[in-house]
């Protein structure tokens, strides 16, 4: 829910919590109005415009049994023979029971054919933010180069968010949890629901460009642009630029590391903006030392 | 290498090798033109327009030592400000050792910074196709309807490719072996080398649609545009229309399952087609039954 | 309607006729197959691969009094909000009268809301062709380097195509008449008709590249892609090149004039390929010597 | 400039200027940071969210001898293969001279072969805003359904532009002039200038949508989206809803109209949305009635 700003200093571990994209709370009770509502912003000390933030997420738990999600999958993402046909269900309930000590969701009221349809919880979080700066405010269903609703379901427990800072004290928000998501949130909502998040933030040197992230298995460059084909080049470029940089390779030599070993991520294209992501194992860079 | 045709009966299992993207063969030799030349055509006796075509692929291995790529990655990957001032090296060599034993590739003539530099193998076939139909003729680089170039990594030793037959005999082709390949094969040229293969072909009841595919793992649906947004619709569609046949789903139920559960592979964005594949877990969809 | 080959040498004048694109002629009478069935091939004596091939359209007329149209827009000009909730009426009929005498075009049995409706003929053919090259065959439907269903609307009488040869004798074929078009050809099928055709074919020297024509007016240059951002990047970089070869402009140069003058057309977003014309127009270019 | 708030009344007719976008006014003086410098906010009394704008521009005229422009096009209208060769003067001077006496610009310091070069003045605002809402601020940069950096060469003296109210009193923005522009201002800046500006606004019922515009010739319906297939994509539903809703058509009565008299301009695709305009002749619009 939004906070007054809470001001904190680089190395603090913060544990808060996030409410739904509704603004639903941990037990379903409202606590502000809808459209993504980010906890934060938390103020980090010292930090100044053209730093980068680094928020290693030591927590993204489920801290609720319930979510709800869209019913339809969004006309960008399927052919107008398919549009024109289908029949959808007004009354058809996507509301989602979380059974957290198996580790599956599940339709509450499920339809016929779903009865035992079973998804695993993998928690992440669609929104981790700072102030995109230029004295610029978007909806917090935005996304960019400052992060925002990137809703990649590689931001999950263990990960670490890279974002350059815009504005002294950087300003981070977070928020708008999902049980799980499949590529894309082709339903536009995925698993919506509340989260129990711990953080640790830290700046850091580095190489800014758009967003990325960091597990213990990947090197993951965001693209953030305006089509699929756009945000692949800056996915692409992001990730050539970092290991160019970070290990000195020429053109040519990340072309061969990128052309072998690369994998793409299309983390959401139902968002004003779409998000690919470029990644490359651990493994493979552990040979380019 | 192109053959003459050879007539096969359905359930019949084939022992047969491809050549190189540049027609050379396991003893390296060069045995035709360039430009992925095909083995086949596979006379399928019995099989008519209409008929949907398995083929299995039993085999997929490696038959030599080395493999040649690309070692720029193409245009439409990158942004503009990257293109314009990267510097290639045009002697750098991208020649490639396959350690078969040991099953990584490495450069055989590596450049300072990729001296450890290793990939795992991962053979894989870039064309599997049957006459296009119509009449049509296109180059061994095309891909569509018919398969063709697809180009997609998930073409692996163990999958089964499902394309609908256009010709009586269908006229089955395979050709263009990659040791391995990173997503979106974004050097042109993945790491082409010759393969032996092994494949049954079957004769099955089915709907068409694009070309389909399935693993242990995963049933992945292929779709093949001019684009990334337009194959990405086409891969989405044909995933959901094969949920909603092959497991009797409404839309808001298919809906469902590809929101929560559905991933994307970016298999090819070099060719004259985009091919884009939108996948399922067999893991989820053994929930739906 | 398809003809056996014709020889002609350069510089001949040829008088003819086109089919519609559903096989029917001047007098409605079936003669061919539908698919925009092309008159030709004629084969050019002397004319080799790498010729640049000058068509000059000395009349494009119409010849009967009736044409045929799609009556929805393709889903790919349209929202997919506005795909779902269209209400379209199967008997719609989308039947035309062509009003050669005043210049105009009616429905032949119009709707309430249409009863005055009129639009202006301004008769075109939608394919130009030479042979694709390389064994290749493709449907008439299809575009490419080779020219093909362009479905351009400036290619009325008095223009010039120019077209690259790929194979001996260059193998020219001419269908696909509207009475009018709109921009992208909206409807799938335009104003199908007849026509009587005349055109002078020459073999010129000059720069290749894709698809070229040339009226009284403008300089136009072609892009013929699998999208419309790739479509756009092609025409303009083919209008670029022709600045650049033609005046002797530096890149810079090519920049302010095409920044300052060029125009765009969206010929067609319906067929295999998308195609986007770049034009610039000839009082500007009079100011270039 | 910025100035303080305006309050003005339905009805009213406001003179005033607009400074270049590097925020130069018409005796070349630095008035303002660059970047787009709007005039306004102009409060417009007792309007309100879901009002319909109509500012009519009955001067859009230069007021000084002199422009700038960009001297390369943007990477996203070159193909890659362009890009990589280009060699550019980074000493080439885009200052142009204005003409006004006889309605042409030229360079100011021509480089060899721009020596005669000449384009029409053609004067167009760039910039025509109301507020965003929603909280909402963008950089002038920006454009979306609130209108904003639109750069629309057909945005001249004589047109009307129809915004649909987000916040009370409008707040309406103009700006961003140029002395004339090719369709997409592929330099990024067009020939830019300041402008002497008389409007009269309106407040009027009418259907909302997006961005839309009326001359003497056209109604012209402005889709603004992440990417040129998109932004097609919603200008053409907008102008079949527009007919739609004035003309009382049916689906496929609109089709007719848009398939056989719609013509595109791609207004621009350098801003952080492409904009594209579909628009169709009031002699056709007069044949509905």
């Amino acid at each position: 829910m939004i906070q007054p700003v809470l001001h904190i200093n680089p190395g603090d571990t913060i544990r808060t919590t996030t409410v739904d994209a509704g603004g639903r709370d941990a037990s379903n009770t409202r606590r502000s109005n809808g459209g993504n509502p980010e906890t934060g912003p938390f103020y980090i000390e010292g930090t100044m415009p053209g730093d980068l933030l680094a928020i290693k997420f030591n927590r993204i738990r489920l801290n609720r049994d319930s979510a709800e999600s869209g019913d339809r999958v969004v006309g960008s993402a399927l052919n107008s023979g398919y549009i024109e046909n289908a029949k959808y269900d007004d009354k058809f309930s996507s509301e989602w029971k979380l059974d957290r000590a198996n580790g599956f969701a599940m339709l509450a009221k499920p339809s016929e054919h779903l009865k035992n349809f079973r998804v695993k919880l993998q928690p992440m979080l669609g929104c981790v933010a700072v102030s995109p700066g230029e004295k610029q405010s978007f909806q917090a269903g935005w996304l960019g180069s400052w992060g925002g609703n990137m809703d990649y379901n590689g931001i999950r427990e263990g990960v670490t968010v890279y974002l350059t800072v815009n504005q002294p004290g950087a300003l981070l928000f977070v928020g708008d949890g999902h049980a799980t998501q499949g590529d894309g949130e082709l339903t536009g909502d995925a698993l919506e629901t509340s989260m129990d998040v711990e953080f640790t933030v830290n700046v850091i040197q580095g190489e800014g460009g758009g967003p990325r992230a960091e597990n213990d298995e990947y090197i993951m460059a965001m693209g953030i642009a305006g089509s699929l084909p756009d945000a692949l080049r800056q996915a692409t470029t992001g990730l050539a630029r970092w290991l160019e940089h970070d290990y000195h390779l020429t053109p040519n030599e990340s072309a061969i590391v990128l052309g072998s070993s690369m994998r793409y991520d299309v983390a959401e294209i139902v968002d004003p903006q779409v998000n690919v992501v470029a990644k490359v194992s651990k493994a493979v860079l552990a040979t380019l030392k």
